[in-house]
């Protein structure tokens, strides 16, 4: 039975996780992420114990992603300052041994949806995560958007709405845009509690829908994919969904008529087929990706 | 030898073209855009005249271009209201007898730039125009994107600037989206001068530039194309694009580090390969694809 390594690495914790070429998830664990120095040996012992045939990682970014660089498989710009630079994938590649594949952990929650999840069938799709940052991953004609760099639709331009009391946000590179306005941090910021405290009917989740509206209607307009699928920790309060819905309608106004939006995008902007596990399993997907084209 | 009928379709005048296999331009004629009664019966002519092997139409949108949908190959919810539902693709076909492709008059615009002309070589890239309308089309992968239905990129929601005497444009669908506040009609609308007469150091243009980067950092951080070509007739106005680079970097602010924003986006953001051909070029292209897949 052929094995293989799926490691989700995030700004606060990596998942680790062995999968069989079925799919099937058999074990798995969870580290903090401390600097390179620290987690890299815990990250690279847990995957030596089993003979794992490839390696995928679905990783926090900025990424170089061009395999023309120099820099390819590192980390760039990021602000956890430890891990800025680090090549990635040439350190687990070296350590152990195998091919490895790297994306971003939204491209890769997006390949696993487009895959195995809300997705399937589909030639495109946008997963966007909400949680303590706000990132998407797009699928066109059926494989990962790179091109120049990849996508961070975080930290589009867009527009404040008239009674958000924090107008620009708390993104420190960008006036008004998503990350900085409706991600967890902005959420706390702006109200003084966590978004989980938040209830329902709280003035909030009206602006949070409406910023990841903008999110929804920008992308339809842009890129146009089949299905938008939001995951991440905000994306828990599913009231959310038919808020963010009408407001996409709302933003598109009758310009655009095709039965998806005619319907209210129902069965557009959507939960994550995969429930929480988009992201592990799409770095299984990389993995077995990695394996056929090393 | 081969030859191919090129067809580029806009809202004002209508563009033929024959083109033999190596890509020439044999002949060409324009015709006023006039209602499908008194215009197609003119186009067909033109095209029955010599023994075409296919057509490529490049037209104006919005276009049903799904090849499930029972309406495929229409036009669909355009104001040219004598050309809406107008099955443009069957008509065609059916009058022609070879096999025709479509797509929108701007996926047609960036696909000929991808295979001839500032995108060569290249897997993605995206065409603006801006003149009489503002609108775009993709390439991600090699090929035009469709998904849910096209990208509209003039009809993304962006934000005003805080000198705009006209903050909320003139689209009749959406407050402040580029083609309300940046194509053609609205600079025209805001300054009461068409676009040509107003000089390089009116503040116009400051505007416009402004505009401009908002579509283009967007793009770059949606779906993050290797080049973005802009034309239409007021990117004739040649100073806008060193205007338009630096406000794109502005606004991007050092959050994603790449050669090419290091640079100034100077190789980025750049006029089309093909100068003016880029439409009827386009439609030649979809002319050979579809002799190839009928």
């Amino acid at each position: 039975m052929k094995l293989y390594g799926a490691l989700e690495a995030g700004g606060t914790k990596m998942v680790l996780a062995i999968v069989n070429g079925q799919g099937e998830l058999l074990d798995r664990i969870s580290l903090p992420t401390e600097t390179p120095a620290e987690t890299m040996p815990q990250m690279i012992d847990y995957f030596r114990k089993e003979p794992i045939s490839a390696l995928g990682i679905a990783c926090f970014g900025p990424l170089d992603l061009n395999p023309g660089s120099d820099t390819y498989g590192t980390i760039t710009a990021t602000p956890k300052l430890a891990w800025r630079n680090y090549p990635v994938l040439a350190a687990f590649r070296d350590a152990l041994g195998v091919p490895a594949g790297l994306d971003t952990d939204v491209n890769a929650a997006a390949l696993a949806e487009a895959s195995l999840g809300a997705a399937r069938g589909l030639d495109s799709c946008l997963y966007i995560t909400v949680g303590t940052g706000l990132g998407g991953g797009v699928i066109i004609h059926g494989k990962p958007v790179h091109g120049l760099m990849h996508p961070e639709i975080g930290h589009i331009p867009i527009r404040p709405e008239e009674d958000d009391p924090m107008p620009h946000g708390v993104c420190p590179y960008h006036d008004c845009c998503p990350e900085g306005m409706a991600a967890g941090p902005a959420i706390e910021k702006r109200w003084g509690v966590s978004a989980k405290e938040l209830p329902p009917e709280h003035p909030a989740w009206k602006l949070e829908a409406a910023y990841l509206a903008q999110v929804c209607a920008n992308a339809i307009l842009s890129f146009s994919p089949e299905k938008i699928i939001m995951g991440g920790g905000v994306m828990q309060q599913k009231f959310l969904f038919p808020m963010i819905r009408e407001r996409t309608v709302g933003l598109l106004n009758g310009y655009i008529t095709h039965p998806a939006i005619d319907s209210g995008l129902t069965d557009t902007i959507v939960e994550p087929g995969l429930g929480t596990e988009s992201g592990i399993m799409g770095a299984y997907l990389l993995a077995k990706q990695a394996e056929e084209k090393p």
